[in-house]
C-alpha cells in the first residue's frame, strides 16, 4: 500500500484551511514545494525510505556545529545554541593546495536525502581535488533547535528563516576553513531548488565567504508579481500537451467528471474502485489531491533517464503518463485513464495494490514548508482555464488569514523581494555581483520562475530544453543524453574559471 | 560651564567597568563613537543643543514610517511595529522624470543633527533634482520601538543591531517609493562614519534597493584584527606629531605628570585648580577622560574651516592646539600646557568659566551606541608604546565580560566580518559589487579603518591628505580649499555617470 503523501502534499493541507476559512469563489492554493518532498517524507526517508541510501552509506562523516539561534538580534533569547548536522567528505581534499570547498546549501529536508541525490557534485570532486560539505537546513532532519518542541508553535518555529539559514551557512563556513586551516581554500555552493535559490542569495549577500554558485532549478523569481502567477501550472500543463493533445485534454476534462461523478448516488463508491482505494472513502478532495500531485511532480521530475528521487520512474516520465491515457479507447471514461498515468508515479513498480487516499501525514515535518510557504517564501500559484487543473485564484488577505489561523502569525508576503531583489533582476545584477550559473531545464514548470536569460559575463544561464527539476545535480549514467552531458562540461568549466581567477588574484 | 559629554564619553563608561572587573594589567578601552557624539548629546541636541538647528527651520517635512521591529524572525514579538522618523525634502524632485533619491541612512543619534551636518547632500541636490531622505536610525532619535523603555534591557535593546536597521531602510525605501509612484527614480545612499559603513553595507546586501553608495570616512576595515588595533590611536598621535614634535611630546608626557600629581598631598586639588574644576575633584579619571577626548575628537574634526560638528572649533584646530602647547615656555609644567589645548575644544569661545569633569551622563542615550559596541560592532583599540597616549591593550574576554556584565548578553565580535566582510576587501570586491565610493580625509584617523584604494573601476577610493572625519559632508564654504572641492566634484561626476548609465541599462 502507497500512501498519498508525496511532494505537493502541502498543497492539500493548506488547500483544505483556506477552503474551509474563505467564502470568495477564488479557491486558494499553496505551493507546490519545491523539492517536491514533503519534510516528513525527507525525516522518515532517513531510516526507511527506500529513495535514500541510509547515512552509514554515504561517503561521509558526520558532524554537528554550535550554532547560534538567531544572528540578528541580541536578546536573551537569541543567543541560545543549536546543533545544526553537516556531512563532510574530505578524500580528494588537501587544505594546504588550497584546492576548493564545495558546500551545499541544504534545504528543506535532511540533508543526507539531498547528499544522496546530488551525485554530480561526488562525480566532478575528484577533478578539483574538493572537501565536500552538505549542511542540514535549520528546523528540518536532526537540525532542530528546540529538539522535539521545535515545531510546537510560532514563539519556536519563528526562527525557521530563510536570512537566518544563511548566516548558519556563513557562520559554519567560516568556522570549518578556520578549524581545518583552509582559508585560503575558495568556497562554491551548490543547491538545488529552494536550496538553489539559497546558493544564489548566498553568493550575493555573502560574497565574501563564497566565490561563487551553481544554483540549479532555483525559482527566485518566483515571487510578488515578477512572473505571472499561472506560470507554474502553465509550465505544467504544457509537458503534457507537448507529448499529446489528448492527454492533455483528458487530464483537463478528468476534473470534471471526478466531481460529477461523486455527487452521483455511489459515486464515492464508484470512484474508490477504479482508483483502487483501500479504505472506503470520505470525500473526493483527496483522490483530486493525489492526481494533482501526480501531475505535478511528474512534469518536475520529467527525466530523461530512470530515476528514484521522489518516486520510482522510468525515463521521461510524462510521455509515459500520456502513453497510458492516449492507449484508452477514446470512448472510454477519463478516470480510469487519469487513474493509469497516475499509477505510474505511485505504483511503477506495480506492487502496491491499493492506495490510501488519507493517511501520510506528519504534522511535525510538514509544518517546515508549510511555515516557510505561510511566513515569507509567499509564492502566489494560480491555474489560468488555459492549464489542465481546475482554474484557482489567489488572495493575498485569504492566504494570509489561513497563515494567522494556523500559526498565529502574519505573512509577509513583499519580503522576499525586498530583502533578495527579484524584479529587474537583469538590470540590478548587469553591473553587480558576479560567479552564479542558474540552471534550468525547460521541462521543469519551476523553471518559469527562475532565470533562464544571461544577465552578465559572470552571472549565466544554462538551460537545457529537454531538462527537469535539478537534473544537472545527479549522478552522471551512461544514458545520459548529450545536452545534459555539455550542460554539466560547461558547469565544470565556469567553475574552473572562478578558481584559477581567485588564484590569480590572491596571487596579486 | 561646559560639561565633559563629550564624543569619547563612551570610553570612560565602559573603562571604568572594565578596570573594576578586570584584574590583569592591560586595560581594554572601548571605542571612541565614530561619529564623535554621544546619542544622549543627540537626543538633547534636539531642542537645546546650539550645534543644531531645531528642526522647524530645516528644510524638512517630518514623517513617521510603520516600522517592523524584527525583520529576520516570525516570533510573535517579532510583528511589533514602532514608528520610525524620516525627514522629506521634495523641493527638487519630479518624480515623472525619475530623478534620484538621496538617502541618508541615519547612524547613531538623532535624524535631524545629521541632517544639519550633512550640508553637502542639500548642496547638490538642485544639480540632480533629487528627492532627499533622511531615515532615522532605530533605537536613536524618536524611533525608540519601546518607547522610554527602548533601553531598559536586552529584551528590548537586542533588537538594536545593523542588520535590522538595514533591513528597515529597504523597507522604508521601497514603500515610499512605491507610495510616491517614484518605482523609477534611481536611489544613491549616503552616510558618515558609522551611517558610512551602514551606506556602503547597504549598496553591498540591496543592491536592487540603490544603485550606489557614497561612504564617507567609513571604518569597515576596523574589526577584528583587519587593521592593526593601534592604528585609531596611532592617527591621532600622527596628527600632533605633523604639527609639531614638542606639542606630541607635551601631550605623552602629560598623562604620567597627571598620575604623579595626583599622588601627592592636595594633588586633586592642584589638578582641579589648573584644570578650573567647577567641583572638587574625587579622582583623576575624568580630568584624563577629558583630556583624552579632546585630543582624539578634534583628529577627527581637524577641519580646513570654522566648524561646530562636535565642538565650536576654528580652522585647523590641531594645529591651533599644538600652538597653544609651543606657545609655553619649555620649561612651564606640561599640566597648564595640555589644559590650555584641551580649552580650545571644550572652550574656544571663551564663555566658560570652570568645568564639570563628572557631569554629563545619560544612560539612556549612551546605551545606544554603548550596546552597538558591545554587542556587534566590536572594534579593539589599544594605545601602542608610539603614541601619545598611556600604553593600553584589549582583550576579548575581558571586553565580553564587561558587556555580559552591564547587559547580561555575550558580545559577538567576530560577527560583523561575517556578515559583511572585510577581510581581503580587494580581492572580494575586485569583482564583485559596483558603485560605491568610499572618501576619506587621512588627517581623520579613522581613515586607518577605511577603504583608502580603488579597488575596481566603479568601487572607488577618494582620499585627500588634509581631510578629516566626513569633511566632504559639511555645506560648502566660500573658504573650502581646492582639495576639498575637488573631492566634493569628483564625488558628484561619479554619482552622474551612476545615474546615467541606470537610465540607459533600464532602455534595454
Amino acid at each position: 500500500m502507497m500512501t498519498s503523501s508525496s511532494s505537493l502534499h502541502l498543497i492539500f493541507i493548506l488547500f483544505t484551511i483556506f477552503t474551509v476559512i474563505t467564502t470568495t469563489t477564488t479557491t486558494v492554493k499553496s505551493l507546490p514545494i519545491p523539492f517536491a518532498t514533503t519534510p516528513q517524507q525527507s525525516l522518515l526517508q532517513k531510516h526507511t525510505n527506500k529513495h535514500l541510501k541510509p547515512s552509514s552509506t554515504l561517503p561521509f562523516t558526520t558532524h554537528y556545529f554550535p550554532q547560534l539561534l538567531d544572528h540578528f538580534t541580541f536578546t536573551p533569547n537569541s543567543s541560545k545554541i543549536f546543533y545544526q548536522k553537516y556531512l563532510l567528505n574530505s578524500t580528494f581534499f588537501s587544505s594546504s593546495s588550497s584546492s576548493p570547498i564545495f558546500v551545499y546549501t541544504g534545504n528543506e529536508g535532511n540533508i543526507e536525502w539531498f547528499a544522496s541525490n546530488s551525485g554530480f557534485i561526488f562525480d566532478i570532486a575528484p577533478k578539483f581535488n574538493a572537501l565536500l560539505l552538505f549542511i542540514e537546513h535549520r528546523f528540518y532532519g536532526d537540525s532542530l533547535p528546540f529538539g522535539n518542541d521545535s515545531y510546537s508553535s510560532a514563539e519556536t518555529l519563528g526562527y525557521l528563516t530563510s536570512t537566518q539559514a544563511l548566516a548558519d551557512y556563513a557562520q559554519l563556513i567560516r568556522s570549518l576553513k578556520h578549524n581545518l586551516s583552509a582559508e585560503a581554500s575558495p568556497v562554491i555552493v551548490f543547491g538545488g531548488s529552494y536550496g538553489g535559490m539559497l546558493a544564489a542569495w548566498f553568493r550575493l549577500k555573502y560574497p565574501h565567504v563564497a566565490i561563487g554558485a551553481l544554483a540549479s532549478s532555483a525559482p527566485i523569481l518566483q515571487f510578488d508579481d515578477i512572473v505571472p502567477w499561472s506560470s507554474f501550472y502553465d509550465g505544467v500543463s504544457q509537458d503534457y500537451k507537448d507529448e499529446s493533445m489528448n492527454c492533455f485534454e483528458v487530464i483537463k476534462g478528468s476534473w470534471d467528471e471526478l466531481l460529477a461523478l461523486s455527487l452521483k448516488k455511489n459515486g464515492l463508491q464508484k470512484i474508490g474502485k477504479i482508483f483502487r482505494s483501500c479504505k472506503k472513502l470520505q470525500s473526493v478532495e483527496p483522490v483530486k489531491h493525489w492526481l494533482w500531485t501526480a501531475f505535478a511532480s511528474t512534469a518536475m521530475v520529467d527525466y530523461p533517464t530512470p530515476a528514484n528521487f521522489m518516486a520510482d520512474l522510468p525515463a521521461y516520465p510524462v510521455k509515459e503518463m500520456c502513453r497510458a491515457i492516449d492507449g484508452f479507447p477514446a470512448r472510454v471514461s477519463k478516470l480510469p485513464k487519469v487513474f493509469a498515468a497516475a499509477s505510474i508515479y505511485y505504483n511503477y513498480s506495480g506492487t502496491e495494490k491499493c492506495f490510501d487516499f488519507e493517511s501520510g501525514s506528519n504534522p511535525h515535518g510538514l509544518h517546515g514548508w508549510a511555515w516557510q510557504a505561510c511566513t515569507e517564501m509567499v509564492m502566489p500559484l494560480t491555474c489560468s482555464n488555459e492549464s489542465m487543473f481546475p482554474p484557482s485564484g489567489y488572495d493575498y488577505k485569504n492566504a494570509s488569514a489561513g497563515c494567522e489561523f494556523k500559526y498565529g502569525v502574519q505573512s509577509r508576503p513583499h519580503w522576499i523581494t525586498t530583502e533578495y531583489g527579484g524584479y529587474r533582476i537583469g538590470e540590478v545584477l548587469k553591473r553587480f555581483g558576479s560567479n552564479i550559473i542558474f540552471s534550468n531545464g525547460l521541462r521543469d514548470p519551476w523553471s518559469r520562475g527562475g532565470v533562464i536569460k544571461n544577465i552578465s559575463p559572470s552571472i549565466v544561464a544554462l538551460v537545457t530544453k529537454k531538462g527537469a527539476h535539478h537534473l544537472d545535480f545527479r549522478s552522471g549514467t551512461k544514458n545520459d543524453p548529450k545536452w545534459l552531458i555539455e550542460q554539466r562540461r560547461k558547469e565544470v568549466e565556469i567553475m574552473q574559471g572562478w578558481i584559477r581567477q581567485y588564484h590569480e588574484d590572491m596571487k596579486d
